[in-house]
């Protein structure tokens, strides 16, 4: 196989892959289940991943490493209100562009669960809500965190797919500054 | 076994369940697996649940009590913004008493695929959203998502549980009200 067509099988496999963790859960399938969707033997699945925790680390990439560069952008703004903001912007970002893969994500235990034993993700994962509060008081952590659940539960929610996604991005910048109690800015 | 008895074998059952599913998720846990955690045959637990899918709804049982309860309250104010404070606060009590069975049921693609057979408690999950919306605008309807959402991850996050029921009550029904764009009334 070329480099190119190696590349394509890798893109497809991960595309079922998230599918069919979607459908059955991280834990609930196998790397024997995304061989037979695929319509490959397991050997050919080996080539490219070794682990299904090594898919998963995968299918994640993209929205990790965009993470990574929201929570920069944030990191150097010069208050509080403009990290808190910078960085609600970006995860409003970052969630409707990747709805699927945020719905797959936080309705599955065991992807939590299996990200455990990658620290700097765990690390990355954490940083948005602190970047989100105002001050040192619970109610500020209290509402970084109603702003990124609401957020992200909400860009993954059936119910709002049928929102074309500037004006959901655009609804759910609003709502999260109002939950953090930023001014409206333009983004 | 008297009757009371009986009705404290079957409330350790549902508070063993709960704890198994939170650990195992819905699907991972068989009633085997439940005998076994109690130290009961599965006979003792097939005289009180034919199947695991009664176990689930009794699990749920208290809680489905109070949101029917809370919709009511809500249905009959008299104003649209009424009607959404009132919902709001009853789904911000319900998700603070009940945060761990909150959390098991919002992690868990099985418990949503094992409730669609039943769909008078479908329709009563979709009312809140119903009545927490201000008007016919997509925006409303988005608002509506992000308040519920929100408040619902956020009282049953790890990240949160250091705080008292009181404080977090407080900030949760603050948070849903900017989210909404109600203004702050006694509650």
């Amino acid at each position: 196989m070329t480099a190119v067509a190696q590349e394509r099988t890798r893109q497809r496999l991960l595309d079922e892959a998230c599918r069919l963790f979607a459908m059955h859960s991280f834990a609930g399938t196998s790397l024997q289940m995304i061989a037979d969707t695929l319509g490959v033997t397991k050997a050919a699945i080996y080539h490219h991943f070794k682990t299904r925790d090594e898919i998963l680390t995968a299918v994640i990439q993209p929205a990790i490493e965009e993470l990574r560069t929201a929570i920069a952008v944030a990191e150097v703004q010069r208050t509080p209100a403009a990290r808190a903001d910078a960085m609600l912007s970006g995860m409003v970002d970052l969630t409707v562009k990747h709805r699927a893969l945020i719905g797959m994500i936080g309705m599955d235990a065991g992807v939590t669960s299996a990200l455990q034993s990658h620290p700097d993700i765990v690390e990355l994962i954490q940083r948005p809500a602190e970047l989100m509060r105002l001050d040192g008081t619970p109610g500020a952590e209290i509402n970084a965190t109603i702003a990124l659940a609401g957020i992200a539960t909400a860009a993954s929610s059936p119910v709002l797919q049928h929102h074309d996604q500037a004006e959901l991005r655009e609804h759910l910048l609003a709502a999260g500054r109002r939950v953090l109690g930023l001014r409206t800015r333009r983004s």
